[in-house]
């Protein structure tokens, strides 16, 4: 008969070592096959311990299915001869751990900013006051679109600073607009066309597969895309970036969004999508009224972010869909669970309610403005200004610097690491590169410059060039 | 020449109502196509304002494209004559607000819980704790698949609970199990086969076209799905949840799992999905091996939920997976910022490192092992028992009613409302409704219910039927 030494079993409780010992026996044949299992009994009392502890292991094999049990003839072992060359794990090693990485000097990425800058304070205390007057409210299942108060905050600050009039209830909060804009193309049929500026978007381009739409490419002018083409396209969708096209900053002018207008309201089924992103970061004039509040017919599905507002670690984006929409949003996915935690959407709506986000936003645009004129001024006054051409309008946080170099994309990346910096290229976001030979194109986005780093970096870039 | 009375302008500032009013009359041909406007000089002392003031609102015309200027003959109307049917808003009415929702007496939906039971002030304290302590950690944009500390908490946690090896690096945070699961998808061909036990998990079925996968639903007995006919199936990936099925809360046996494992190591492109959810509460016996731990030829993805086990509010979870596909998703789908904010990924690590996660699960499994008792008592000894049947195995927090009634779902769920209880069918889950005519089967998750409020809940139940 089956026996083991419980001195074997160190800290483990009696029970847990006798499933191990009978399972590993069971797994390598030492217990055979439709072998009959001693007594609870017999076991126990060989054993020397109480009957239950025997019971406990034996419920736990049988759970699991290494013993089966015949009425009033006992416990057998499971016959699993023909899994003989299937290995299985009973027991795992301790896993190591991950150390953290360090920064970099100067990170050029467009996901990145001056932390300096974030109200760190006055954000804590809105967290602080979520948790005090949250109670209850805090740890209850969202709404599949969002808690209402952030929703009511949302519309408000959308109708003060932006004239724009929006029922809360159609609008939709995501843990980024990656998760958004899947949800809209889940709103359409398999296969819908997507209509994008000629620049493209690198990522949507190459999932537009795994997604289920068509990306139809429309190519333009500098006031955007060409909407005869448009039309000819077989799209239904029209992605556009109205405020602040990328990587220009330029503005759609009115003709151009009166032509998209057009193009929509002669078909039912088509709709706009306006990607506000980046638009509350202009320098001159006031805000650019969106698409969504101009247009009468209710085909702008209004998106928009607060990782590049706020600050990238925190993933809160909105969408609001025009009422048709939203109604077929809540029949047929309206059983997703919201992407947001409550938490942080209570924080966010005390934060916005206060003014508070008003206020950051107003700071923000002002020292973008003197980053952005620092940054230039000291590029224009260094030795790669000759070799150097910048495209920007005047809005946004990054500005595109086109340099004369015969090395190539690669090296350059290197030597960036090399003197710890994140380069990032134009091509990392279009769908084709549009660098002619003998050049090569940098994004700098200057959100993430420390004032008193930009000589250095300048001087970095300076030696790569 | 065009003029306009200031005094209408309220409290806006002069630029604004100018650029407002001349845009106003381009838009209805009060300013005709290519009009040419005054001169700022002229204009502006017509209108006894600065030169500034004027200029200010021609840029922002010409920037939105009402206006174009022509080098030295001055500033020009746009001509929008062909889009004379087209109107647009320029201004927006005040949006109407939302109200709060009531609570329902009694929700039975799965995805509610009772709040009494979770240490509100432990968890406040982790989030104090990662506000004071994450410093500019919690600002910084967050790696692709989540915080290193927190994906060595987990890590951690594995290891001590479930016998789990796991590399941290190969670990991925998603706001739900949704997002991970789409993430999951993308990984694999368009279309790929997706084998599911007989039951069918309702949502995933509902969309499979459009997360571009193939529902294979394969029938099989009280062990689980058959896997002669899951070979014959077409599918790449077999998902299944090995430690409590949904929704009878059964456990796949050894032989079964072993099964699986052959049908996966056969082909070198074969992946399980091993969902964990609610695999914390059982109530008899120690947790049960996840297949990931047994797996020795790195097959299976693993995925768990913190929404269960903490709040539905916190919207974490994660995946784990096997190094292959892990090095697929970094280079593939690394450019998605990771879905949950740094801020609750602290805080839920302070959770998990400082033992409180293992206390409160260790807690909720008593409070639920109880809970299960009290609401079974109640229901075997009220007037519904004899036309009653319930399945449950000891593991989860529901188990299945099935009454014998002759009402129509739609009616007892009106009644349950009227009673402000929120009732839930075992059909609103599954592909295909399994009552006969005559009967109908319940899902009562007991997760939600307060103590005190059993027997009025039974109650109630008791009078619908």
């Amino acid at each position: 008969m089956i026996t083991y030494d419980l001195r074997e079993r160190g800290s483990e409780p009696i029970y847990v070592f006798l499933y191990k010992k009978i399972r590993d026996d069971i797994l390598d044949g030492h217990i055979r096959p439709n072998e009959k299992l001693p007594s609870k009994r017999t076991f126990a009392s060989n054993l020397n311990v109480g009957v239950n502890t025997v019971a406990n292991a034996y419920d736990q094999l049988l759970s699991e299915g290494y013993l089966y049990s015949s009425e009033k003839r006992g416990y057998f072992a499971t016959d699993m001869q023909k899994f003989h060359d299937i290995k299985i794990n009973t027991s795992a090693p301790r896993p190591v751990l991950l150390e953290e990485e360090p920064d970099f000097f100067m990170d050029f990425r467009a996901n990145r900013i001056n932390l300096n800058n974030f109200p760190i304070s006055t954000w804590n205390s809105c967290m602080r006051k979520a948790i005090l007057d949250g109670g209850d409210n805090l740890y209850k299942t969202v709404p599949y679109n969002g808690i209402p108060q952030l929703r009511n905050a949302i519309s408000s600050y959308l109708y003060r600073n932006k004239g724009m009039s929006v029922d809360p209830e159609f609008i939709f909060i995501g843990a980024g607009t990656e998760v958004l804009l899947r949800k809209i193309f889940e709103l359409f049929d398999p296969g819908v066309g997507v209509a994008m500026e000629g620049i493209g978007h690198k990522t949507l381009a190459k999932q537009a597969h795994k997604l289920n739409i068509r990306i139809n490419i429309i190519p333009g002018d500098d006031d955007g895309m060409d909407t005869k083409k448009l039309a000819k396209s077989d799209s239904s969708v029209c992605y556009v970036m109205p405020a602040n096209r990328f990587p220009t900053g330029r503005v759609i002018p009115i003709k151009k969004r009166l032509e998209i207008f057009s193009w929509a309201y002669s078909d039912e089924n088509r709709f706009i999508i306006e990607d506000d992103y980046d638009s509350e970061f202009r320098y001159s004039g006031r805000m650019i009224l969106p698409m969504f509040a101009e247009d009468t017919k209710k085909r702008t599905i209004y998106m928009n972010t607060f990782s590049k507002t706020m600050v990238p670690s925190l993933r809160i984006s909105y969408m609001i869909l025009p009422e048709k929409l939203a109604r077929v949003y809540k029949d047929t996915l309206g059983f997703y669970s919201c992407t947001v935690s409550s938490f942080e959407q209570f924080a966010l709506a005390q934060f916005i309610e206060s003014g508070a986000f008003e206020r950051h936003i107003s700071r923000m645009r002002n020292f973008y403005r003197k980053q952005r004129v620092a940054i230039l001024k000291e590029l224009l006054a260094s030795p790669i200004a000759p070799k150097a051409s910048i495209e920007e309008h005047n809005a946004g946080t990054h500005f595109l610097l086109k340099i004369k170099t015969h090395k190539t994309k690669e090296d350059i990346y290197k030597e960036g690491i090399s003197k710890d910096l994140h380069i990032s290229f134009f091509s990392d976001y279009i769908v084709e590169d549009t660098d002619k030979p003998g050049f090569v194109t940098l994004v700098i986005n200057y959100a993430a410059i420390v004032p008193d780093k930009i000589p250095e970096v300048v001087k970095r870039l300076n030696e790569i060039f």
